[in-house]
């Protein structure tokens, strides 16, 4: 488990270059990333390459026992590069050409793109070939990032037509698809379809959601371009660092062409991006349950070890506010990310930088080059961590992008949100220290103990049967509202939702309703009353039982969720949006019914997570906190300070109780 | 007094279409709409018509005893004319053309497309100009929605240019009505002219006031052109489904071409449209002001029964929230539409689509062909529905477009809404029961009991006359605030305002502000105290006595408001935007001075209405409520459930008294 | 010490011109304002110019005892000359061309519109040379109004170019002064530069900065042409009517081709378009220290006499509300502005026009052209005011506008506006009834008491030098925070803050962080607590010593300010945003240190003034108020009305206490 470091020699002078590796290599860090926006410096002119800088640091990093990770520099053309071709750019929905000034202003779909990028990924790698100390690639930067991953221009238009051809044939195929006899759409020929673009009305919903396949699937040829390139060149790793719960790339398909996944933490910033007011503790160290969950889905999707690229390392500038992270919040996330499975975790960046667009973002180091908080944590964390194998998860969650695709382009309810829906759940998971596997819902699940699918709004035959097979050989699954309700060409299944899952479910939805804030839609459990929000359900029983009922006004006594029994294991549907005390409620009866071993509900902000025999208790809050337990631990002890962790080489999950200290 | 269903059998298999129609008329339905967006199924290539379809479900629904009402399929240009014709298409003020891919984006002032209208119009016409059960047409669908009524393309551009050279003849003329010296503005040349653009400063306000008559003007034309090819051929009605209150299309203009006029009924969505949130009650079946406030605009553009093109079916995609309506809404609707004048109720759609832009919107019948709630309601509503005379309201509200116009233009307080300031009054009158004619201020005013105009903020001295006429002869006249304060050129009257009307009102206003929410404003009326919002004027009475007077702080004892006796009638004048209370006030004085039969105030939600000696009354609240009366009733009973309703076959208004239950 | 009026002949009969000069006359007024945007009256086609109603306009002036103003027509092109050269215009930033319609759309970069300009001036004055009662010009009217002070047509693209050039020599120099090897921005040739576009990402902030310079010196640039061509034809002065606080123009750089400033005041418009809600009474008059910022800001930047061009007559038509200005609220007004270093008080307008944008906007006299509420408070203002030196200011305010654009573009926290924290600063100091000179850091400082500087983001050495001296000469300094941050390039400055001052202030900022609302940042000064916003430093005290420290959760005890002596005087230096409590505590030991005069702390909203001992006492509020002085009133009495003042002709300042009565 290794920490590392993202710096940008370029920003620099030549002559700081051996002080700054030298205290790298101090800090213990293992990984440099470099050359990631470094474009216009190594070909400074077409054609004419500058390799003695990189090579000059690169070595630099080899001479001090460090390894080095190497960017393609594709996320940021040269401005030589724009004024030759400016065709290379992305046009906006409404036509506004995106120009340079920036970064990620080029169109994935450019032929001239593409000849250009193959032509310095090939230069790069062919340069660092045979440098074994360079031991894998970061392809560009942040795919999609400042909304780039969606672009209209005239390339995308007609690769867009090209895809659909290629999918269904010919303009009968498309038609079927998509249902156009609505509104006059049917079309002559696949030649007459186009990328969204401003029409009075609402898109096509179809249209919209194969688009977004498009989109995805252009980044992915795009990535896969870049792989292949490498790979000719040397055996080391390819990987391209992701961010945070990003909606517009199929994490499934693009990492077929990576050796492993890595993602981009910044817990400060993300917590400010979700609904609702962040308290003063997460503002200061980030929402646990929202970090990790981004973990568990860059490990989950290759069921693999995944990699921080880079870690918030102090103060940062993009989020509406950018307070201090707490003493030792830098630190403290470094053995979350390893405890949810990271293998390394690579701080951004090595230095404040003095300008351009991030001088707000801090650095492990302060603007001066002395230390900032971020180095000290850093280090520390580089001389605990140790060797671990790989997290063994116990619950599935299931979770795809088509679903994210088609709810976003109809939401319906303005709060309904995909990735609100799957936290309440994953909260409710994590609430009690279970380690979660994010996965397709197509994965193999015979080895989880415990299924979770927030929604399964698209849903086929081939996963009605697929989940049958589950549940038929023992399985619990615990199903989420507004399933079943779409077949993949985002129309409407002729069935009552959940549509092809009804016979599993057993039950079928008569009406449901999206629930306003006048509205008092309150369900009872049990005995025990909830409040619910944003959607609501009102179901048919048939093999099932009801377990989740109205309570109160017109709908008292109507179903809301139910229970079946099928073969040796059950599902449970809950045809409403839980607020959290509900999805609690559903997860712990789910644990209990299924024997996954789990934590005492541990306190809000403070987690439990095992991986590989050790187990880490984490404090993401300004109190103290007591773990009861007589176990040893090998990093701090069972009194935990605010902002700090313990860790403990025996898995103490099953009854771990930890309590908040008056 | 008839029920209709929307039906588009080029979403279906033709297998299923017998079923339907059959389930149509076994529900007692009289009409059946057809075609409505089927232009790329009637003409899949230029020239080539395909009408066997058509042919068939007309035939079906002959057999059936029912009757037809086509459409014109206009309001959707298949894509090969989009792509044949590009230049049909409208073009945003900034510049953006409007794309297909959904609806309403052609143009009407687009020569190329009014060609094709009358060849598209012409086919169809003359397809069923002998199928005698091909009773009427709905000319295109919904003008201007979408924010479509509004182009800016170089075709309107021309034609705006020669509406002004038609209005104005030349620069001089032009000049004179708009007061062209601020800002050096003047117009050598009409052409010089050109529609709205994107101005760093606010537009002129007259410029915008003629653009609102041309845009309207234009789909007047349009309309025109229509009506008068379908008459060519048949007798048939013909009308066109207008909006809840559209603001861009002078109905008083274009009903001249049209037999009846409908509109569609959405009232679960509507009433999120208003300002303030809506109850939960309203939030499921509406708020019966704001739907038959409608009812009785478009009964009283023509003073002749209305159809409800569109009745709403159930739940809807649309609006921010989704509720499902109440148990009976849909009956209940039905109801309300009939006691306002409504002729036939047509709900959309029969069925759920499965495809396209509306799939989040109920039919009749659900996804899978089975009936939903929407189907019993009309079944039921159908069978207890009985001919009747028409409404004869005893009260004229003075309503139209100029005014809308100019005030959405220049607002001046962030919420003067031309449609509230009418609702409050409008409202005021329901609550007692009374029938409203929504008419056009120069309609003759002498059958009626009393008249209320909200604002006449532009005011002509016909208009003067017209009034002063009124009020001599014994009428009462209620007149709000910001009246008569601009010529018809948008341009202030160099007079004080009421400007024309002073000698009327028998004031003057010295001056006028708006009213923050920091501000207290109240008024005394007869000892009682009301707050006062949006708008304050503080007058000078001449020959008029002040009635409304402000209290406390600096303005306390001056006069907001005046009563003139003129002749053998008087004129109320209310200088300040009254909360519902005032208006409720001002309202009942003018009802007991005009003696107008009403009822006592009724409870909130619930409303009684008197057509042709029938009296209905209607409860949109989810409380039971009892009329206190020993009339028998035909339909229901005196106690009358949540959504429920009643009817009595005589008048019963005059004293009515409606209590909700303890 | 002067009253005057805006008048537009052209939008009236001539009949008129005489009744209307007649009673300016009357009124006492000394100047006439003319021909603002007559530019399509005077040139009604090219070349063929009509002076005639101008030239009996000035003669009726001149014949009633009063001077004219001229303006230069330029704000308004007349169409015409838009019609003829649509390249005059300017750009938007996303390529929207700004139309005709309004005013304001040519650019100052626009060689064609130089040339046209320079046309009709030339003609104009000439015209006026011998003119003798024509005493000065208002160059244009309201630059950058609207937003148009940015323009990115190609003209100013080009021009950007050129101005880059000019200041960095070539690419390197460019590449230097901006860094630009973040994200591959280096440029080849500053050919390649351009004018900020539509990028995916945040701008570079050091183009930002650069773009800002050159908009203001493009419209510098733009005002010399005019100043210099009317200085060819005559002796008279030259002006330009400035708005509240524009942040686009460089005053300290315009101002050195003006003969004097003068600016537009608008007080119950301005009051609206800051944060917070204001308090009715000043939706009524106005907030005095808004207004007497700018007399301020504009009587310092010359350190001479202003003018107020535009005074506000009445209700206005552009805030969101327009409330009636209290009795007496026009007289106040101007009063206040001599009490700042006004010569003279220009209402705007005579008269309500009846046409056009600005029909809501009141003049002195009513749309019917009798007197309103205005022209009587303006007439007793000309009869009140007497001559008087100028303002002998004992504080200085430091301000400038790279900061302002510095901080506008990287505001970091998202309420750290500039003008807000220098208002708190401000409003601190006219609290104790303080004159201060608003004026640039560069500015000799030797004769002010005290300075406060509410922040220096951008600083230099040579401003550090300056400071210095001025604090070791027994100057007293009171910094505020994020100051020393960023060097002239808007580059972070290499060392931590406050940078090339942290010897000044004798401690350096170890972090800074924004502060949300969730978090508690308190801090305690001399044993009082006062709330923190928005922004929040650590300091690590060196030479200093403590002055401000956190108290309470995590940073308790830490350093938020401090002071040190330095020579023979102190500098504060406050590392934290004060709330308005905070900063009154800092600015009263400040002026008690530096021993400026000062009065008790002033009630809100009730102001005093010394100009060349004169004392006014000015009541902006709706209470009655008492002045506790033996001192004989030459205006009103120490007993004073709501909004209303008294003029004492002596100094009354040191220890004056006024206060509200019971």
């Amino acid at each position: 488990m290794s920490i590392g470091v993202c710096y940008y020699p370029e920003q620099w002078s030549q002559e700081r270059w051996e002080t700054d590796v030298r205290e790298m290599a101090a800090a213990g860090f293992e990984y440099v990333r470099l050359a990631e926006f470094s474009w216009g410096r190594l070909e400074p002119e077409r054609n004419t390459f500058d390799f003695e800088w990189l090579d000059e640091i690169v070595a630099l990093v080899g001479d001090h026992g460090m390894n080095v990770v190497l960017c393609t520099p594709t996320a940021s053309p040269p401005r030589w590069l724009l004024d030759e071709h400016p065709e290379i750019r992305q046009t906006d929905r409404d036509g506004t050409v995106r120009a340079g000034g920036s970064r990620r202003e080029y169109c994935v779909n450019s032929s001239r793109y593409r000849v250009e990028t193959e032509r310095v990924v090939r230069e790069l790698a062919n340069r660092y070939a045979d440098t074994s100390h360079v031991v894998g690639w970061q392809i560009d930067n942040e795919y999609g990032c400042h909304d780039t991953a969606r672009c209209y221009c005239a390339d995308c238009d007609g690769a867009f037509r090209d895809w659909l051809a290629e999918r269904y044939g010919d303009a009968d195929g498309l038609n079927d698809a998509w249902g156009t006899t609505f509104w006059s759409q049917q079309y002559d020929s696949v030649e007459q379809a186009s990328v969204p673009a401003p029409t009075p009305a609402q898109d096509h919903p179809s249209l919209v959601l194969d688009y977004c396949r498009f989109c995805s699937d252009s980044i992915v040829a795009y990535n896969r371009l870049q792989a292949e390139l490498l790979r000719e060149y040397g055996d080391w790793f390819v990987t391209h660092n992701f961010m945070d719960r990003f909606p517009a790339i199929d994490l499934y398909n693009i990492a077929d062409d990576l050796d492993l996944l890595s993602w981009d933490s910044y817990p400060t910033g993300h917590v400010q991006a979700t609904d609702g007011q962040p308290t003063p503790d997460q503002l200061k160290a980030g929402d646990p349950d929202l970090i990790s969950f981004n973990h568990d889905l860059h490990r989950g999707v290759l069921e693999r070890p995944f990699w921080v690229m880079e870690q918030q390392p102090g103060d940062i500038n993009w989020p509406p506010h950018s307070p201090q992270p707490a003493e030792g919040a830098m630190r403290l996330w470094a053995h979350h990310a390893v405890a949810h499975g990271a293998d390394a975790v690579v701080y951004f960046r090595w230095r404040r930088c003095l300008h351009g667009q991030e001088q707000y973002h801090a650095g492990l180091r302060k603007r001066d080059g002395s230390p900032d908080r971020g180095y000290h944590d850093a280090a520390r964390a580089a001389e605990e961590l140790f060797d671990v194998g790989n997290v063994d998860a116990s619950v599935a969650l299931l979770h795809d992008y088509e679903n994210v695709w088609a709810l976003s382009e109809q939401p319906h309810a303005p709060d309904f949100d995909y990735w609100a829906l799957v936290q309440s759940f994953y909260r409710a998971l994590r609430a009690r220290g279970v380690q979660v596997a994010v996965v397709h819902p197509t994965t193999d699940l015979s080895e989880y103990g415990a299924v979770v699918a927030p929604t399964l709004h698209i849903a086929t035959e081939d996963l009605t049967d697929h989940l049958t097979e589950y549940v038929a050989s023992g399985g619990e699954l615990l199903l989420g509202p507004r399933t079943g309700v779409k077949d993949e060409g985002n129309k409407l299944r002729p069935a009552s939702p959940p549509g092809p899952l009804s016979s599993l479910v057993g039950a079928t939805v008569t009406h449901y309703e999206t629930v306003p804030d006048q509205f008092d839609r309150t369900v009872v459990v049990n005995g025990t009353r909830y409040a619910v929000r944003t959607w609501a359900e009102r179901l048919d029983a048939d093999a099932a039982v009801p377990v989740v009922e109205y309570t109160g006004n017109e709908l008292n006594g109507s179903t809301a969720g139910v229970r079946n029994a099928v073969g040796d294991g059950h599902v449970v549907y809950c045809g409403v949006w839980p607020e959290q005390e509900l999805a609690d409620d559903l997860v712990d009866t789910l644990l209990t019914r299924s024997g996954v071993d789990h934590a005492d509900r541990l306190p809000n902000g403070v987690r439990a997570a095992v991986r590989d025999n050790h187990t880490w208790v984490l404090n993401f809050t300004s109190d103290r906190i007591d773990v009861e337990t007589d176990a040893e631990w090998s990093i701090g002890s069972a009194r935990i300070d605010p902002f700090d962790l313990a860790v403990a080489d025996r898995d103490l999950l099953d009854g771990l109780t930890v309590n908040k200290r008056a």
